[in-house]
């Protein structure tokens, strides 16, 4: 049994051992037990916020039994789901998923297909076709393996070759050298299906396998990049003599600035923060990343079949980096582990997948009286909450940034590498850019789906819309000059459009609670900007799995366990069985407990400068009190001066340099 | 006569003292010439060209003159614009402008004017009928008179009149007291001409000047606010002890990470970047910040009149902050002064309005191999030129960073205090948000117009823009998820429409320079959010007035001395001498030297969070390499690792502190 843990706490070692355990002695030994993700459930929000009352009330804690969830495999292909109590010990529930449903992969199975794939005698004949130079071998990604056929229920895997150079460095970008042949097979049985063969021209017509034609890769490691005069970037280094301004008590619990939350690394979404209050005020229940998807614009087979779900189909904070010091932050930083499993169940740490730290980021405010030239001025301080994943060639940069005048800034941060198809020399194709010499990035879509479940000072919240629109011109307005804000409330679970001639700005009100200055219910605002959603076909399987990807604000009914735009399962899936679901027209959403759902899209045509590494392209939405506070809730801040900030002249840095040196 | 200078070197003091001296000799002393600005003239482009390629051929420079142009007024109410060659010493041209061109607004003078009304006897009169209580006075704030009569000729200031609180202290927010008298009077001559009356209620109905109704005033400064817990916010030092990484030499020529400019301070646009390249290839020959109108939604006289143009009406860099050390910027400051001036043309400086320092920004590429878990990490650090404006109660930021992949993030932040309006008790409007007791905000826009003078790889340039539209499904396309990008190509001078939904993004490319690895024209793309342009009526002075606040982005064939988007004269303007006539529809600008200028706008709606002070609302626009480079230009940066950064862990600060304790 569990020490009596937060529900918000991530997952103990020990629960998903015990987890682990229940479910394998719940089988033959024969069914062969094989995992493929456990983790923490939520709580149910009702005891959730009897819980959150107490602790503020400081009145005894309910007890709220800790749950994990299993997903494993019996029998080789047959899909299961667990909910097992590691409060008391006990499986409440195991059910065999449907032929079709294809849980999330594992990263050691990956690993492991992977060298199955490049020892099978097929792809051996294959690669001997290439009459690769001495020392040059063959790497391959495995790729989920998106849906094309209503029928297929086989959990299937598809690899992409590529040549990895001869020189004999593990970091050689074998993405720079693609090849025309991408085997699929099966998953768990490991059996060969099919060899689809890759175009290298305008159309999709393939040949067999021709010996391969030299051509260099296009290096990013420094070791091989060609760069030989390295740019001479002097530190800049960031310090806290005095500590961070943050406290991380019970956990996970984090006080800063006036605000106060739980951060809980998860497998599927990285992290959640749970429970936001800012000064003293509730304002979010929780939030995190929730889907992705990033489907592909070449329309040639087998890249139709390119449509990753980064988080259902193998886990964002599953393939979460180890994040290094100094090196994914700066200043006084404060780690926070995930956990990952192996195949037995055996629970093992994904050290510093989650960093948090102090940033400063500008002026907040300002102002000057002309009169007296006195200025009244803070700084912006704000503290981030970060998490990368590595999904195979690209990564991800999630930042949840706090500031301290109570808004939130969601930012994601694409980098890493471009999924490359080969492209035959002097040929160019209209979806897609060649990034070097016979190696092309087709054109494609980023789409991110944040869930925001607001608690905006309480459960009871609606969402609004504003538009900004002219007045008629009359006697009233006989200059033609006027304008005021039209508002709509969303009454049912559904889409808002977005409307970005009309200012539409989206705000989360609470309708119970009167602002006493503005006269109007108070709220928070989701600024985000309109974006071009899904470009394909609305009947396309791309769609159907998708239905978050085609509109850029949602907004639902509460319900437990309602976490995933595009539904629990989404590796294979047919169709969307989250919002797509959720977003029924018929659920009633005003004044009630609802969820938020954002979606960040981005079209990516691909750039020659994203090659061989992509600098980061960076998107955000903005949470910001609107009417909630009855003044700038950032009056409070310190002024900002040299005695505090210690700037310096260019010049001046030589007096200081003799103590930092002995410093650092 | 002036040493040689750079061409785009500030103005001198005694440039300036120069030219205002040849100008006054040129009249009688009876004419009594009053200047109201004096700046540098840029060079003709053709010059700067050979100049531009003599400096980087090391050949002898060609011999530009230096030239200033003045703004002044004779006989009181004449306005003139005179040129005046200072190298050589001698007025090339003096004019005096029609009737009805007003210039730009003296900082000098509006000060003498705003003391001229609060002791009018007129004025005293209405101050008399408010029976302020003891220790109450009453302060104004002079404005821009926007237009609203084709017949009116004469340069008018309207004043607003505000309660200053009684708790003798010369920060007191005087904006938060509105009053609701608001005299007009004539500029220079200082005649009273009218009492504009205020409505307090929902409609135009005005009434004649009652006592004042005692309500606390909305305090913004720290002695005042009622803020008695200051959060405790721990210092967050930036220390460069090796020194920056940016040199500045020349005078104002900027060197840093393989980006070479220079800046000059302005007072009209603040400042000005010229002469951009990045790793030896030209990219822009000239980026500012051209125009600014900020019109409000009010429908009610005299509302309708507040349209400032912050650069035209009254100077952008006239107005610039005096940057304080450890207060504006953080780290290892550079700065440079602005050049303001007396009515007698005598000079001054206005210290340190520019500053210049480096951050981090966070990562700018990564990509971990997940068989080795070996990253490349790069961090993205910026150079960033800053510079603040006060333009009465409100605080512009704007902040050109260049970036080390090639980018230049030009972003603006708005701060400051609110427009505010008198409001009586309980009444609410549809244009304007209740802030505080009897306060209202009204709703407004920002509209700004930034000049990018580009010069990608040469000067013959060619915008074109890009939709992602769907493949049709057939059977090149059988699974309907194919998108391809469709190019348009701006052919004459105008505008192009934002597109968000098709994803479009504007290109400046060079059609005579090919990408080798791409195969495709080399350029730099704009990205800008979709925005609600300006609301006002086509055919009311607003529109009329500021074409540029209309559309979001524009192109024109670059013609010198075109640099302000509204117009050379913007003050009391009746129609738009800018983008108005230059976007014609005739010129042809494709493969031409041309400008493209981006309207960054945002409809704001105040929040009750937005007074006393406005934490930064910030928005930006971002040019960045589009198939310029053969591959990512940043790989040439040093791998980020704590060896260099010096990251620590929470906790571990306390042994950094006793060092860093004795250094600051």
């Amino acid at each position: 049994m569990s020490p009596r843990l937060h529900p918000f706490e991530p997952v103990k070692d020990y629960e998903i051992r015990l987890a682990s355990k229940l479910v394998k002695d719940a089988y033959p030994a024969a069914a062969n037990v094989h995992f493929v993700q456990i983790d923490r459930l939520d709580p149910p929000k009702k005891d959730m916020k009897k819980y959150i009352q107490a602790e503020r009330d400081g009145s005894p804690l309910p007890n709220i039994p800790r749950i994990l969830y299993c997903y494993y495999y019996t029998n080789t292909l047959d899909f299961n789901k667990a909910l097992v109590n590691v409060s008391i010990g006990h499986i409440i529930t195991k059910v065999q998923l449907p032929k079709g449903v294809v849980g999330p992969l594992l990263p050691d199975d990956m690993m492991e297909w992977e060298e199955h794939c490049n020892n099978h005698p097929k792809i051996q004949e294959e690669i001997a076709k290439l009459k690769l130079p001495p020392g040059y071998t063959v790497r391959n990604d495995p790729w989920i393996y998106a849906t094309d056929d209503a029928n297929e229920t086989r959990p299937l895997c598809q690899f992409f070759m590529y040549v990895l150079a001869g020189n004999g460095h593990t970091e050689s970008n074998h993405y720079s050298l693609p090849l025309k042949f991408s085997p699929v097979f099966e998953c768990f049985t490991k059996k060969f299906i099919r060899m689809d063969y890759l175009p290298g021209g305008f159309d999709a017509t393939t040949v067999p396998t021709q010996p391969w034609i030299p051509v260099p890769a296009v290096e990013y490691h420094p070791d091989l990049n060609g760069e030989t005069t390295m740019r001479d970037v002097k530190p800049l280094l960031i310090s806290q003599p005095e500590g961070p301004s943050f406290q991380v008590t019970d956990g996970n619990k984090v006080t800063w600035q006036g605000w106060e939350f739980r951060v809980s690394p998860t497998s599927r979404e990285g992290f959640a923060v749970y429970d936001v209050w800012f000064k003293g005020r509730q304002v979010f229940y929780r939030i995190s990343l929730s889907e992705m998807t990033v489907p592909y614009g070449d329309p040639r087979a087998p890249y139709h079949r390119k449509q990753a779900f980064d988080l259902g189909d193998c886990g964002f904070g599953t393939n979460g980096n180890h994040l290094a010091l100094g090196c994914d932050c700066l200043g006084v930083i404060k780690y926070m582990d995930g956990m990952g499993i192996h195949a037995t169940g055996e629970p093992f740490i994904i050290p510093n997948t989650v960093c948090m730290h102090e940033q400063d980021d500008g002026l907040l405010y300002k102002h000057v009286n002309y009169r007296t030239n006195n200025a009244v001025v803070a700084r912006k301080r704000i503290f981030v909450v970060q998490t990368i994943a590595t999904v195979a060639n690209y990564e991800y940069i999630i930042n949840l940034k706090f500031v301290t005048d109570g808004s939130i800034d969601i930012e994601t941060r694409a980098t890493g590498i471009l999924s490359t198809m080969p492209i035959d020399p002097d040929v160019k194709v209209p979806w897609g850019t060649v990034v070097g010499p016979n190696v092309m990035a087709a054109y494609h879509q980023h789409i991110l789906s944040f869930r925001i479940d607001p608690a905006i000072d309480g459960h009871k919240n609606t969402v609004v819309y504003d538009d900004a629109v002219k007045l008629p011109r009359d006697d009233f307005n006989p200059f033609g000059i006027g304008f005021v804000t039209d508002r709509k409330y969303v009454e049912k679970a559904g889409h808002i459009e977005q409307s970005p001639f009309t200012n539409r700005t989206y705000k989360i009100i609470n309708e119970n609670k009167i602002n006493p200055i503005s006269g109007s219910p108070v709220g928070y605002k989701v600024n985000m900007p309109a974006r071009q959603m899904l470009l394909a076909d609305k009947d396309s399987f791309n769609s159907k799995r998708a239905k978050f990807a085609t509109e850029q604000i949602w907004v639902t009914k509460y319900r437990d366990h309602e976490l995933f735009a595009a539904g629990e399962f989404t590796n294979q899936s047919h169709s969307d069985t989250g919002l797509g679901e959720w977003a029924n027209g018929v659920d009633d959403v005003r004044n009630d407990d609802i969820v938020v759902w954002a979606t960040v899209g981005f079209t990516h045509i691909p750039r020659v400068e994203d090659f061989p590494v992509m600098p980061v392209d960076i998107h955000n939405i903005q949470l910001a009190p609107f009417n909630f506070f009855d003044k700038n809730p950032a009056l409070d801040l310190p002024q900002s001066n040299n005695a505090f900030n210690k700037s310096i002249l260019v010049g001046d840095e030589k007096t200081e340099k003799a103590c930092c040196k002995t410093k650092i």
